[in-house]
């Protein structure tokens, strides 16, 4: 009935969900140093850099050329205009769990005692694990390079994903197809060898525990199916060096884009699709704050490979907020497409609300992966998981509780389903 | 000031609401069997079959080749998988209401019971009054196919509403033309002719109590006027068997729309537009769960009717639920645009509040029609206006209350007109 | 986490801000004549007028060339069909704040009475004063057509913006022409010509203390740098009053709104977009309300211009009330994109919360332009900034307050910078 929820119950919940371990099914950590060892690995997260800049601050005073702790005191002195948003709530959340701040701000004022606190180069590997248990970190995916050794860390952790942007966006650059013959030990000059190619890099990642394949597409990539015999000719072009025209590189894109598809498909690998970034966009902005998105997409275009590709889980992501609500609805029809987490620019509690009503209301409850932290660096999961939990409590206190009459008990149940079981169940290998 | 509601004066107003009469203005009811005589016509609504469909369940276990009982037993094994979905809560609300249970799950354990007590082969038509009277229902629209001979029933119960996909979208099928030209006992072998059966149809329609004309049309329908005389050629070869291009078969639909809302215009009957589904998107979905929607949809491209027909009532409903923002804006402006409901993908809660929220605040009150049931079974339309008496409920204490300070009696007068008045006034015969 | 406000935080909030000067950075407002002297200036506003004729009342009724006591009386008898509406409330608001009305309604009843009581004419300048103060507007932007001279009155109270749609939408137009050529005194049948006669434009504005230039652009209006070579003949054919071709209009509009931008670089002056109106979509409408938009915008379109002017501040508003999260993302990414107040169809309150919590989530908050009146007089600034203040009280209750944990001191310093500060110092001159 639209009746209020209490803050009380609220908060019960979210304290419930807090004992339970996260699992992580994305992320950009590096598993060689999943934790930050200099303050700057925290400050330098983009969404301060770009939210500073945003709010004026010029770009040089994070350049790369210059020592971490004039960084972090350049971006300091920027942060009070952006105290506002939930971004900066996860860096008074980070300071104050892990290193035992106890003021209110970030500024100029508390930067100095921050780099010191935040030094962990001598504690090392023993800061990420701790790190990891304070977080109650039970798994993090990686999101990989095709090239990717995989090896030297503890793949039941830190679970290795193969990213495909890469071979899917960029085959027409030299650079990409050097990466691919080097690693894979094969001459790759057509079709049939460029196939062969990744399946021995779909082969490499399977001997090394991968648990999803994960592509990033520009709005107006359209995966149909290739015509394989005219994609031939501009794909033995392009692997040889030669020019091509733009429509035979959205056609290389499309073809390469089905054969990874095709090999998920022999894996049995989870997908992950994340539809809508257009890259560089802002070509002034700081690192990592130039994309954007054209909000005119629709899963409509993406029809045929769902279709295409029955028995292969498609988690999908969406850039754009108001995409949301077809998500839900494709979410509802297919059986292989997943709403997956609240990504990037949908990422704020409005957004991740709204979407998340929706899914509880529309969605199998099996099929929800409520969250993944995107982050670069462990200490991040924690306050974004965090976000997501206040959010997912208020969401079932209103809704299921308040609204439906549920129990704390069976909103509970849902929340461990969203959160735990469905990323477990839905990313585990056969 | 955005305050909250109390529980209480939306429970107080949902009570109030649920006294009056339901009058249903859309529904696929069949007037001749209206309720439910096997409990496999409730658990057979596409709600549940696809929804599990999506969770998992292979479609064979709800084929129509199988016995109804053991659908029910397939179905039922998968219910567990959506039991979060406010689709589910229909169902536990039919149960109880109808079927005298009194537990919490349809499932496998309790199916066997429902079975059961959902058998109402013996008590046949009066199993279909007591439903109607339990349910305080005094009126449904129904969906009629335009050779429905509309006898047999009670027309001021059971409304007419002539259905014109068939004609609009399918004319080029032999099956149509053969329908029409059986029907209405002329030969339809030209644009002429053609205007003149389906002039019949309309005088057939009136003859029997017809309250309105619907339409669903795909996202890339534009309603533009139609060249006449250029489409008369294309209309002529279809009519003969002829094959036509696909621009030509797009310039027959634009022509026979634009006929059907003269004849509207003629006779004053609304004319319901319901915007925006791709049929058989999914192809391998169980009956009924195959369509989606592009949510690249605009009302701008239907100026040219609602500027055309001054005169006809236009209820429009959108299937995109980001596109509802919009439907308030035009219902604003247009004087013959009707906000209509909210349908199938956009009928969820969440959705449901967020629309009405707007179209309280900004759509002159005696054009908002609240909702219609869009069931194929009677027993569903209690608990899915009850779902939205709801939402209706905690937007009026919410919005109305404790952000503007209303009574309790204002709200109700508000709730009243949506609800029932709108409706009866909007659809009224002259 | 989504625990509930209570109502007398946000009333507190309310009631605090409502003590601060109004600081109104656009509307249309008259400054020879800024207050209502005839109750028919109140009810004449589009608002009431389309939402009338939106609700059956014929356009007629409110007729330029009836006497105005009987626009208002015919108005009158509309009025409750459309008071469940926001912007009824603001006429509610008007007659109690400014006409002494005791009344709940707005009807014929009380028609005659308010006519009395808002007749203004011998009161003349100092009504105005008196609303200005009662209002607590210490300055209100204006709309200036380009050849407005600028003169008789305070501009630093009633300041001014130079308003470019004709400019670029209507060159072709021998009337706009022969308007710049007037006013400039300058010959204008070229580019460069025309580029000397707005500099001079610039001129005029800048010495009367301009403090924006503001633009409203259709959905289709793309701004892309103009390849200026190409536009030279067709822009010296149309200064000429010669044939040009819909293409060459197109690349004309795109080639002034370039040199444009250039001027309010060179000037540092803030370029305010508004974005999506489609003009005369419904040419029976009443004055002021046959135009609506196409949802199918994207700021997309605009990363040209906001990539060739970074030094250029441009406050942006969208109306398509969907496009509002895309909004926010790239206030949040380009330094010179400002989230500017909720216009028109976006200035609803469902849709105003939605847009105000997320751009207080996620933007930094030295650059969230609270709101603007959009008025054309002077007594409707009160309450539509009420409903915004209101509003924006609700969501630092709920969002900031109950969900993270701030004070009421820290949620008032944020709505301070969106309501005062930034406004301020956004277009403020250098």
């Amino acid at each position: 009935m639209h009746a209020s929820a209490t803050p009380d119950i609220a908060r019960e919940l979210f304290q419930a969900m807090r004992q339970w371990p996260i699992y992580d099914p994305h992320s950009h950590i590096d598993p060689h140093r999943p934790a930050a060892r200099h303050f700057d690995e925290i400050l330098g997260y983009h969404y301060f850099t770009e939210l500073a800049h945003s709010a004026g601050m010029p770009a040089g005073l994070v350049d790369t050329e210059l020592h971490p702790d004039t960084r972090c005191k350049n971006l300091a002195r920027w942060l009070p205009a952006i105290d506002n948003t939930v971004q900066y709530s996860w860096l008074v959340e980070i300071v104050r769990e892990f290193h035992g701040f106890q003021g209110d701000a970030v500024d100029s004022s508390t930067i100095d005692q921050l780099i010191k606190s935040a030094d962990k180069e001598s504690a090392g590997t023993a800061w990420d694990e701790q790190v990891r248990k304070l977080s109650n970190i039970e798994a993090v995916f990686l999101t990989n390079d095709f090239d990717d050794p995989l090896t030297g860390w503890d793949t039941s952790v830190y679970i290795p994903c193969l990213r495909t942007d890469d071979l899917v966006l960029k085959l027409h650059e030299p650079r990409v197809r050097q990466r691919l013959a080097a690693f894979t030990g094969q001459e790759v000059g057509d079709l049939e060898s460029l196939r062969t190619a990744i399946g021995k890099l779909f082969d490499h990642f399977m001997a090394h525990g991968v648990r999803a394949c994960a592509i990033s597409l520009p709005p107006d990539f359209v995966p149909e199916p290739p015509p394989m015999i005219s994609a031939a000719t501009p794909i033995r072009r392009v692997l040889n060096g030669m020019d091509v025209r733009p429509d035979e590189v959205a056609l290389i894109r499309r073809t390469v884009f089905w054969i990874i598809a095709e090999f998920c498909n022999e894996h049995r690998l989870p997908f992950d699709l994340m539809i809508g970034p257009i890259r560089n966009i802002y070509p002034n902005g700081v690192a990592g704050g130039r994309d954007l998105f054209d909000r005119r997409v629709s899963l409509a275009d993406y029809a045929p490979v769902f279709n295409a590709f029955p028995k292969v889980k498609f988690p999908v992501s969406t850039l754009s907020p108001d995409a949301g609500a077809e998500l839900v609805a494709y979410s509802w029809i297919f059986p292989n497409v997943y709403p997956n987490g609240h990504w990037w620019y949908s990422n704020v509690p409005t957004f991740i609300a709204a979407d998340l009503k929706a899914r509880v209301e529309a969605v199998p409850k099996t099929k929800i992966i409520g969250y993944y932290s995107d982050a670069y660096k462990l200490e991040f999961v924690l306050p974004k998981f965090d976000t997501f939990r206040r959010t997912l409590a208020g969401v079932l206190a209103q809704s299921c509780m308040a609204e439906r009459g549920w129990s704390i008990e069976r909103c509970l149940g849902l929340a461990k389903d969203i959160l735990v079981n469905n990323p477990k169940t839905i990313f585990a290998r056969d």
